[in-house]
């Protein structure tokens, strides 16, 4: 049997938020576990999470995936004298590799204040016996190659050797839906990541052109669902021609089709809004940055959003394409977004780069459309 | 006399784009060297700017903070002959500290792909020099101590041992203007900052309700200042009491007092909407994350933003808040948006938390709004 020690962020949990937090918290952990057919029971105590496990080892690497924690450590569970704690430091130091010229510290933490030694003494005492039976030297910095962490509550004293990171948000399930347009490229999957992370129920919707961005974008949502724990993500996958034909054909009609990517993204995000309004979602998602392509203009932001009844939420739209990859690179999306690119048979010779929303209404009224705002 | 090098990013630079890029880059390099008194000659060779000056180590750190900038060198030109580089590589070997003991490497890159020797040759011959002359050890990996870069152009062959980051992103004045709403706290004034890294112009606005949150605005702004070469940002400040002490009394009228807020904020884009209509500006840009108090909420974010004719930008809605602090603490707005706080006058002792758009126009009605949307 086997125990892990699992950290979360407080920063951000003020008053009523934290019970919803902690609460939703351990429901996805469970859900991680189940998922990965790993018994285990969850509890939390003041403010730490443990899972209790005949696996600790293969329960790391999904847990590191539950947004929420922040860090995550396998534990050693010993009776709470001090003793107990020296032997169990140097056992797990020795198993860390401490030896002579390795550096190491231990680092304690009281979380039951009745406990006769405090932190400090716990560090000399247990560092001593290193020292003693091990040899190295201590290094208190963040630079030692080995730290001992150790944390003594009410039921027992914890000591550990390693920290694996988790990722830090806000658990699943806290923030609410959003419906996330997914297409086939690098950006949409990392800013429906990015809202997850923040704690919402991602409701992924793609509109389908062709076998290539589909199979792209149902595989990136497969990728995804591996941050998800609690929430499933089902796809909607609606045919992007069907909605979109009609449109084009009424623009060029007119003689207006260097719109017709403008009119695209306007009735995706109409349609993605009415999804959104059916499913109780508040807004949606979109992978919109800034500069990448010649049509991806503020001028032209402007006049796709507008009307348009849910919020859209750009969780790129600061960050560098460089940052984006790095991003899509850790999460695993990236490669699965590079495969082969199918173009879009809609588009124009000429797109336009400058829309003006003067310009929008003009169209709307052409096409008989009433104008979407006063 | 000296020469820096300054890199930029390529990656998002796509056909026509680029011309831009690199007029603008080179505007906002010579105006940064004017604001910090600096003389200073900018040009471009293929993907590399220069800039020659007579205080090379003044420029460095303002010329890190022009966007568009990946990193800079100060280097030292030599004529374009295998001796003459070598030469340079040993002396600044040396300054950089290179003895026994010390692991070093040098890098060449031919721009001049004419120079009789290739870039393994010239590592091989300047490396072998290092050694013979002053010891150390070859490190061809990242981890050596020292790295000497020799870059040789048509014009002759540059040699450098010191690589400053930069911040990335697009020059300012690349992707239009935005209207930043600027608070006294921590997350408005890293959401502009973002966006003025992804090229936008920014035209701050605050609202002032008081002194203490307005001194924390501006000065926030003056710290904004120093990213903003080649755009002024001129801070517009308007009084919020005068613009929302209606409302809340009409509000009041009707016994929905908890709305304020709402109201409040979509009185503020409504009015921000309008400077930007005004300013040629065709996006507000918010601080908004989620979770961090009771009131934000995807519902009220929905509420909020329904029928503002103006996209609303929240490039931090997918960070956690230790990332925004982080980013707040790096570019130096972060010590004075937690000076004192002052609190809002017409806060609700109980403020809505799940607004809904059916409540919103319900409200409307009673308030006799005609409905922004239909």
């Amino acid at each position: 049997m086997g125990l892990v020690l699992l950290r979360y962020g407080e920063l951000a949990l003020k008053g009523k938020n934290r019970s919803e937090f902690v609460r939703r918290l351990r429901r996805n952990i469970r859900a991680c576990l189940k998922a990965h057919n790993l018994d285990g029971q969850v509890t939390s105590v003041g403010q730490r999470i443990y899972v209790q496990t005949d696996q600790p080892d293969q329960a790391l690497e999904p847990l590191s995936r539950v947004f929420g924690l922040t860090s995550l450590s396998p534990v050693v569970q010993v009776p709470r004298e001090i003793d107990a704690i020296i032997k169990e430091c140097v056992r797990q130091a020795k198993e860390a590799g401490v030896k002579p010229g390795t550096s190491f510290r231990v680092r304690s933490r009281r979380v039951d204040k009745t406990f006769p030694y405090i932190s400090p003494e716990i560090d000399r005492l247990a560092g001593e016996a290193i020292l003693q039976e091990l040899g190295g030297k201590v290094d208190l910095s963040s630079e030692a190659d080995v730290t001992i962490g150790v944390e003594v509550t009410r039921e027992g004293a914890l000591v550990f050797s390693r920290v694996i990171p988790a990722l830090g948000g806000l658990p699943i399930g806290t923030e609410g839906r959003v419906v996330a347009l997914i297409s086939g490229g690098i950006d949409s999957p990392v800013a429906a990541w990015m809202m997850m992370k923040r704690g919402c129920n991602v409701i992924p919707l793609h509109f389908s052109s062709n076998e290539v961005e589909t199979s792209k974008a149902l595989d990136n949502i497969q990728v995804l669902s591996r941050y998800s724990y609690g929430w499933e993500l089902r796809p909607i996958v609606l045919n992007h021609h069907e909605i979109i034909s009609p449109v084009i054909e009424e623009l060029r009609a007119i003689g207006q089709a260097r719109w017709a990517c403008i009119f695209c993204k306007r009735t995706l995000l109409q349609k993605a809004s009415e999804i959104a309004e059916e499913f109780g979602a508040h807004a949606l998602v979109m992978g919109d940055a800034l500069g990448q392509v010649a049509s991806q203009t503020l001028a032209n932001m402007e006049v796709i959003s507008y009307g348009i009844p849910k919020p859209i939420l750009r969780p790129l739209i600061g960050l560098d394409k460089t940052e984006i990859i790095a991003i899509a690179q850790k999460i695993g999306t990236f490669d699965i977004s590079i495969r082969d690119e199918a173009g879009c048979p809609f588009l124009p010779p000429n797109p336009i780069t400058r829309a003006s929303v003067a310009q929008l209404k003009e169209i709307l009224k052409q096409l008989g459309y009433v104008e979407p705002l006063s």
